[in-house]
């Protein structure tokens, strides 16, 4: 019944029109919305309930390693912004400007007032690198400051000129962390640590295999000395960064004057990193584990982890099925399993049971009146199709063992697909190639040169996404040249 | 000792200069700093992991009440604001406008571009009413569809003449809810539904008693047909408003056409509220508790609830003093309490002492070799400087009841507080000499005339803060007149 209504309602499928199908998902599964506002989109409650669970899962990992939160101005002047040359070359292009402080009534109505111009016109943050650091300068003082660990959750606003819901918004979230050290051998722990943190965020709490590496130097931060990336792959093959942690060397420690006095008692500009992730996730949730069937969403990070679906004709059948169901569901509910009973008495079974595929809740308990005469109950996985027919007295204890099974087997999927699509390139010919019959991932032997990245990316729109140590070994020649390297770079196409 | 310490650290009595204690509290505790940024300031972590207790309280209870939150653009269209008459008259002097997208080197350096001009100019949200009303006008269809209950955590932007850390800042940060009902009634009960959960927040977890009463028509909200508020008396005897909830009627349905078709098969209008509180308490919070030794934290909402600073002159001891000390903290922690153990070795006891104290933790764990082998340890309490010398092994039983007690005691004290400076004035001229004498609340027999409502705020300064049902009864000649009433107003200067 479920797949004749799927047909009915509709959803472009996955291998007709990938990016209308992933829309499609958003906008059924009420995650998300357009909004009046040019590149700006709305979170729906279904869809923020989301980014809660990711939001607060990093928060605790964060918090757990030392870091504490805090909140900076949402304006930059813009004689901060051009403190950094790169970082200012970086942002300029894509960003609002605050001009005035008043509107004022017309004779066409209300327009703004052009005598409440600003002294010095503010930028909505991009980043909040500059602003960050002019604070940091006033903090610290001393080594015995360091190291300064500190995370703001907060909105960015970056224009851009093709927005797509979730991966390219005006205004986005995230977290960016921002901090100093004594020294710079414990800038790259941190790092190297925050990756690691970023990595388990994708992949035990999204599901999302993402691989570690370095981005060469065209990819990198405008700002950092090196930039660090977790990037996964979709559905269509292509490759999203997922999130990144910036080593900043004493870049902008030395545009803000950000200095301690050392252990050595002399004067030290601070090293320092800078790292973020975010509403972007969700977008990659999204496009790695969803069918044609609508959202599906990973155990660990979903708003209603399973929902009870009665099924009842009358009021007497109501009130047996309901308390049935209390009693399978409250149990896991104190136990901190997030349960949903959908007792809606507008809408039927079978329009629930749909609704609720299309927003990808892990598991759907279904309990009729026969059911409970003879003490059975359904479970049906949403990743799966599944249905196991269950004793009642066995669901409570059933369905934590099934989430997690549920959140083992959709990371196990994406990865195999990964590994099925990523490929060996040993010359420029062959890279080109292999991005343009078979996509997904490819390695290729690359020794830094730009021109070559820059052909690549000319030729086929595919970027490196990153360098990973673990890559290097086999000796070959660098792509489009006689060079020898053992540096392999990845190669994709990307969001 | 610590209070020779506090003479040297030298915080501004508050008898002598109440808004410099206040501004000297917020920084030495390092709960905020000014930024660069005219009028928006900086939560530094101490001060945000308040607002995070404050914030997380409230979202339980939203939750629980069946709210959901969401995300919605932080930019306002011009056109969106200027559609609610009342609402635009209200916010278009105080507001940031961003009128450009991108900024282009020149010869001087680096300028706004002329040639990125939006078409329409974008206000950075005041408050989020037109745009969140532009989106419920799509999602709401019928009766079923309501009610429907959203909150957002946001940032919000309203230019202020005379900012002050916490009270009125450019940028500060709240939750707006904003809920759509079928009937005016059931709107109603919303309104007053959240005022009572603002009471609880205020009063139960920051100890902050709090009256519950009406606005006058002046004070309102612009755009709402009646606004209900939280109003609180700080230790200079002042009013702070602390939260309001809106009943908006059908004002911005009307004006974003937000309609729904009926149980009778009928178009209708929705019935509007919208209730907010901001980072505002945080200043209530210290204004209400913090004395002149610095800031006093209530336990409910404080980030440690209790410190423990060791003593110790040698590693020996203090590996004795450590082991002791995990004793008594760690099964504190797993009861989920609070716990900071403050081991820094670069500063010595006393310095440990007086900063906690500044920074307000409710309750000090004091122990030393000596108590180890005494199996005592000493508790000293921040509100009422006590210490108590306890048994060991009774800490860890002792703690939660004395932050019970802690809490309670704040809330009580300020009540008492308030009580005493609460005055009934029976005509203009005691109420003005009420005002300026003795300050505080004055209750005033008034009947909604607001050419004599205006006089006393021209006179005195003094605002009427609210109007309960509760203080009906007695009848008298309204204030400035010789007409009867039964209702009386509460006047005070404001925050």
């Amino acid at each position: 019944m479920a797949s004749k209504r799927d047909k009915h309602v509709g959803i472009t499928p996955r291998d007709e029109d990938f990016s209308e199908w992933y829309n499609e998902i958003i906008l059924k599964s009420q995650m998300a919305d357009y909004s009046p506002v040019r590149g700006c989109m709305v979170m729906r409650p279904y869809g923020f309930a989301i980014w809660e669970q990711v939001r607060d899962s990093l928060d605790r990992m964060l918090k757990k390693t030392g870091h504490e939160n805090a909140q900076f101005p949402l304006f930059i002047p813009k004689s901060f912004l051009v403190k950094e040359a790169e970082h200012v070359e970086g942002f300029a292009k894509e960003c609002a400007v605050v001009t005035h402080s008043r509107l004022k009534g017309t004779d066409d109505g209300v327009d703004v007032d052009p005598d409440s111009r600003l002294e010095e016109p503010l930028i909505v943050r991009p980043t909040s690198e500059t602003i960050i650091n002019s604070m940091y300068a006033k903090w610290i003082q001393s080594y015995r400051d360091l190291p300064l660990l500190i995370n703001q959750w907060a909105n960015v606003v970056r224009w851009e000129m093709r927005p797509r819901l979730f991966l390219r918004t005006a205004e986005f979230f995230w977290q960016e962390g921002h901090t100093v050290h004594e020294t710079e051998d414990e800038a790259m722990e941190e790092v190297l640590r925050i990756l690691e943190i970023y990595r388990s965020l994708a992949e035990d709490y999204l599901g999302v295999p993402v691989l570690k590496g370095m981005k060469s130097e065209s990819e990198k931060f405008a700002g950092a000395e090196r930039t660090y990336t977790i990037e996964a792959m979709m559905q269509d093959k292509r490759a999203l960064q997922a999130g990144t942690s910036h080593h900043l060397a004493q870049n902008f420690a030395k545009a803000f004057q950000v200095k301690f006095q050392g252990r050595d008692g002399k004067e030290h500009f601070g090293w320092q990193t800078s790292w973020g992730v975010s509403t972007r996730l969700i977008g990659a949730l999204v496009m790695v584990h969803s069918d044609d069937q609508g959202l599906v969403v990973p155990p660990r990070v979903a708003p209603h982890q399973i929902v009870c679906v009665p099924i009842f004709r009358n009021d007497e059948d109501k009130a047996r099925v309901l308390d049935a169901a209390h009693k399978m569901l409250d149990p896991l509910e104190e136990a901190g399993i997030r349960v949903k009973l959908d007792d809606r008495d507008q809408y039927k079974p079978g329009f629930k049971f749909n609704e609720w595929e299309q927003r990808g809740v892990p598991l759907r308990l279904e309990l009729g009146p026969r059911d409970v005469d003879n003490g059975k109950a359904i479970l049906a996985r949403r990743d799966t199709g599944e249905k196991l027919t269950v004793e009642a007295a066995e669901v409570t204890a059933r369905v934590p063992g099934l989430l997690e099974e549920i959140q083992q087997s959709l990371f196990n999927r994406a990865k195999e697909f990964r590994e099925k699509n990523m490929h060996r390139a040993r010359s420029y010919e062959e890279l080109v190639e292999t991005l343009e019959q078979k996509g997904g991932f490819v390695l290729a032997p690359w020794d830094g040169d730009e021109a070559i990245e820059a052909k690549v990316k000319e030729e086929t729109k595919a970027t490196i996404r990153c360098i990973r140590d673990e890559d290097r070994g086999e000796k070959a020649p660098s792509i489009g040249s006689d060079r020898e390297t053992d540096q392999w770079a990845i190669f994709a196409r990307a969001y």
